[in-house]
């Protein structure tokens, strides 16, 4: 199967809105990515119907860990750096964003994390 | 300015994360529109930071007259429509997807609709 992981911190106070901004960057970036570095899975990914999973990270340290084991095991992934006009504080990492990725390349790494 | 519009249903109690995933999908889904019918606008958005407004609407009633004012507009948008596996009935309208579109043409239809 393939999908989209997104991995947001839980720690900044964000509304939901907010929430739904930084994650809805991530998605967009992270797809952009793909379609340049593995056109066929990013199209096979829109044609199966965009299956994305959104998880939970509790705080900086857990966030830096995934992107640690990301960066072991090759995956290429976008990080969300918000500009913090609102809410939160300028150049603060949000979201990460991940693939279309075939599950058998990212479940090790995320399989732990929760549901948002 | 150049910003993506994105509105959503409170009354269909979804969680943060389900609704984090309909946005993000509406966001993907509208973006790859307008780069097929606006490659310049959709291009220029990116390289401006990707401004998104995540708007709310209270119900379907009002969900369907945002539709109704951008067709009469001849505003392209996109539908998300759940298949409903999880948390909501099957073939639920969640969300609409409008732009990168200019501020000047979409503020009129939506100025008055709250922030998710």
């Amino acid at each position: 199967m393939i999908k989209q992981v997104i991995i947001v911190r839980k720690d900044l106070g964000m509304t939901t809105g907010k929430i739904a901004s930084q994650v809805a960057h991530a998605s967009l970036s992270a797809f952009l990515k793909t379609e340049n570095l593995r056109k066929e899975i990013a199209q096979k990914w829109l044609e199966e119907g965009q299956t994305k999973i959104v998880l939970k990270v509790k705080d900086k340290e857990e966030f830096d860990k995934i992107k640690d084991l990301l960066r072991q095991n090759n995956i290429d992934f976008v990080v969300i750096v918000d500009s913090g006009k609102t809410q939160i504080l300028p150049n603060t990492e949000t979201a990460i964003g991940i693939g279309p990725i075939e599950s058998e390349k990212i479940d090790p790494i995320t399989e732990k994390l929760k549901l948002l």
